[in-house]
């Protein structure tokens, strides 16, 4: 048996299989990414990348983590070109297209090739979100920017394509279609019940427990209740709080304790397997109300036919056994 | 550089790679799918599996093509149990859940256990459509179902489990979004302008001819202008039809014939690729106005932060490029 569980914000159908949850070693590891030649992300080899845009470094003056525009940038902008030739109104119509304004840059986590998110000091991780919050704040003066994307991925599954641990992020001139239904869903729910949905759940998930994975002062860990991938995990600042770039001193230390703690446990269960970790937050033009968060899905099932002709997922694993099994009683 | 596109229906984005379109030679050649043990689609075997469903057989009564029900069903009518325990409304409001009612059924295309799609002759293929058909019509009987989706995943990243080819069928009682959005798009596009968008699709593509791969008496196989994955084709009716089970059998051989052309591109150009088919075609109770149509997906890309955080594609080749590749001139 299944069940069909809806996330109260998007509406977005998961099925969750309850007949017999996928435990980790139920999942095959497959997962290398095998770099050629020199890693452009190691010490000693910069001029294989951009110029810098960001480095901490250490007391003798090593870089401990560095950014820099992504040399292969889906976005940039240099923007003068374009492959649409419109010849006919009707043809205008079916052919919608800008160019590819943005960003597209790289944070490299730091100056160890192999060392991985669960294996650094909190200190380390640390960095990662301040570079990431300082790059965010530069970025967004650019007034034709409208969301800027922070994400890693890990593993070939997971979309890498360097083993060297790194964050991109990518800042577009459109507020991507899974952000704004997020907002909406907030707005809808706000206007139905006078609340935040993400409030609401982590206010829930605090009383019921059986789907909380760690907390803090701070942040609470929760496998979702209508979890899409086996494993998915979600991040929240306890308190409503609208947008990431905003967040203190504090936050990022309990912030980064916590992440430390999850992706080590993935770590340990599943042998380093692939994941993403997607950061959401409100859109920096936006009047709305939001309550930012961190979406960690593993990938440890494919997409398949389902999953891209419906937008449902089909998910193995009930979150209440995947909470269980990620918490440290 | 790059270029941002909207599906006219959908609004879907996806980010083309202008500056250089990856060509077959630049996807890395990674997916088996291997099995160990007895397969349970081969013939002989047949007690490995669920009862038979439909089948066509040859002159000495030896199937060549067998139906049933999937032994490891995401949904099913045994539906008397529910993980969801609601204690008071908030908790209710924030755990919408149903249970995982419908079908899931597999049609194994052959009794060769490795031959795959392209390698059949129509006539072979002809009969997995009527397959399709006759299921689909016996499923929707069931006036709890609401949408039936048809797809094949080919590949270990396309999702198969299993070796054998094989097409699946998963009847539940929702529209999925996917679908909802496409019957919405139609909807808002006639009233704009009167017309089908994928009619004038159909139309506007056989007129400019570079997204063209194939074309016959009744169906066309396009690249689509806004192709979320690399070498993606669609293969759509030219004729305004908005249900897949209502087609003839002039129609059925039609688009066999097509179908075997472009899954054999496929497999010549990219060694036998992982990829997913999925039909989208009017939920059998809806008034709504439709144009039912074949998305084929080459999954030569990796899913990775952007996607999954966004909803929005970066697609490397430009369906313009993937168009003249896929097409025998």
């Amino acid at each position: 048996m299944s069940e069909i569980r809806y996330d109260v914000v998007t509406g977005k159908i998961a099925v969750i299989s309850t007949e017999r949850g996928k435990r980790p070693h139920d999942f095959k590891k497959t997962d290398v990414v095998k770099n050629d030649g020199p890693c452009p992300f190691c010490p000693g080899n910069e001029n294989m990348t951009p110029p810098t845009l960001v480095e901490f470094c250490d007391e003798k003056g090593t870089w401990k983590l560095r950014g820099f525009n992504n040399k292969f940038a889906a976005f940039s902008k240099d923007t003068n070109s374009s492959m649409v030739e419109g010849d006919n109104e009707l043809h205008n119509e079916l052919h919608k297209a800008n160019d590819g304004y943005g960003v597209a840059e790289i944070i490299v986590e730091s100056n160890h090739h192999d060392k991985t998110l669960g294996q650094m000091e909190i200190d380390e991780i640390q960095n990662i979100i301040k570079a990431l919050i300082l790059r965010y704040d530069e970025i967004v003066k650019d007034k034709n920017i409208k969301y800027v994307q922070m994400f890693k991925n890990f593993g070939a599954n997971g979309g890498a394509s360097l083993e060297h641990g790194h964050w991109q992020i990518m800042a577009v001139t459109f507020i991507p279609e899974a952000v704004e239904r997020e907002l909406q869903g907030v707005e809808k729910y706000k206007n139905g019940k006078g609340t935040c949905p993400y409030c609401d759940i982590v206010n829930d998930e605090l009383t019921e427990k059986t789907r909380v994975v760690a907390e803090n002062d701070r942040f609470i860990v929760i496998c979702p209740f209508a979890s899409r991938f086996a494993y998915e995990s979600w991040i929240l600042p306890k308190e409503h709080k609208k947008a990431f770039n905003k967040i203190d001193s504090d936050d990022i230390k309990s912030l980064s304790s916590l992440l430390k703690y999850i992706i080590n446990r993935y770590e340990d269960l599943f042998d380093y397997p692939p994941y993403n970790i997607v950061i959401h937050t409100l859109p920096h033009q936006d009047e709305r109300d939001f309550h930012w968060h961190i979406e960690i899905l593993p990938r440890l099932t494919t997409f398949a036919g389902f999953e891209l002709a419906t937008g449902a997922y089909i998910n193995p694993t009930p979150p209440e056994q995947a909470a269980s099994i990620l918490r440290l009683d």
